[in-house]
């Protein structure tokens, strides 16, 4: 008999700049439908979420910590069982070419029909930080649009209203509400529970999501429930 | 029938002013003899990581990081099941009177017979951040030596030699080993596997330290396998 308590709510706030931010919408997207929670992604712009709150990149000023931070990426990547690459030039596509307009057309997407959300930010991540791809030109979200299957009509209005104000605006409002959730960084989680709201930075603190969930954390790869017939 | 292949080195180097080191040293206490490792305690100076490798403390220049630190020390210590409880002036009894004294009173101890080095660690690491007391002051160190077992004469060479050249020199050289394997914080662990050396950072990265020694993380709370009669 399925069960009819409410699902609770984990709001997602990412930007596909990120590789920990990817991991953290891995590990959630296959434990969505583990634990039950209705997962709300929330496309945010990391930059202003950096400058906003003064935080400053993990790899700025310190270089045990630059040198340190890829090869955790690595690690945990391996551990987490996403395949990931960084881009060839890391920091020239990370930081000067940046995310902006990816992370706009995310939201626009997501504001037509958010059914595409997870799909395209999925196949934004693997271009940037798998295939060493674009995520700044037109002919790229093209691409991202027609692989996931969004229809010709929608994906052309998604990509001509990325620079509108509603867009930035949306992308602007997300930001901030992370930032008024705690947020200095991506991933940032946020899990509603018994009407509270705790915030989970990063995507290392599975063990702790799950205890604020009431549910059990048995690693980044859950056996999936199969579909009841 | 015992094995007879060497134990793998790990080394941890920490900080008793830090919280996360803490839980890092208790859960590798508690793995050593699952995981058997060849524990190698190496008391540094968490300043002078800072200092020298251009890092700042997670809590400074961000406020809303300043916020979610402390919140996640206490879900950390919960999960890891250290019992915990910050200074009531925390900031003046982490960062004001800090822990350089303590640091040198537990590598005088170290240098003259390290069986104790544990034990006396996790005594001043419960004198500051579950009991709200001193780590500073002679009579602390006394308490702490007798609380351990230390006899008074081994007591009383450690306490009077903390400020000596040698015990000093020790804590520097451990400090820049530390850094030249690349830290730039506390705890930093360090394991040794095929001639290899793979830096960890934090307390958070178990299950890839687990990884790295080819062992199984079951939690931060091992079954003790029990003494073979």
């Amino acid at each position: 008999m399925a069960s009819t308590a409410p699902k609770k709510l984990v709001e997602l706030f990412y930007d596909v700049v990120s590789p920990y931010s990817w991991f953290a919408f891995e590990v959630l997207c296959r434990y969505k439908n583990v634990w039950m929670i209705d997962l709300h992604l929330k496309p945010v712009f990391l930059g202003g979420i950096m400058k906003k709150s003064g935080n400053i990149p993990p790899v700025m000023g310190c270089a045990n910590k630059a040198i340190y931070i890829p090869k955790d990426v690595y690690r945990m990547s391996n551990y987490m069982k996403v395949d990931f690459k960084f881009p060839t030039d890391t920091f020239g596509t990370m930081f000067d070419k940046g995310s902006l307009k990816a992370m706009r057309f995310v939201t626009a997407v997501d504001m037509i029909d958010s059914s595409f959300t997870e799909n395209v930010s999925r196949i934004l991540w693997s271009r940037i930080h798998r295939n060493d791809e674009d995520i700044t030109e037109v002919a790229s979200f093209q691409l991202v649009g027609k692989q996931v299957g969004i229809e010709p009509e929608m994906l052309n209005k998604a990509i001509s209203t990325i620079t509108d104000a509603t867009i930035k605006k949306r992308l602007t409002d997300y930001t901030d509400e992370a930032l008024e959730k705690g947020a200095f960084g991506a991933p940032t989680i946020v899990a509603h529970v018994n009407g509270k709201q705790e915030m989970i930075f990063g995507c290392d603190r599975f063990p702790i999501l799950a205890n604020i969930l009431g549910e059990k954390w048995v690693g980044p790869v859950p056996d999936i429930p199969q579909t009841k017939l």
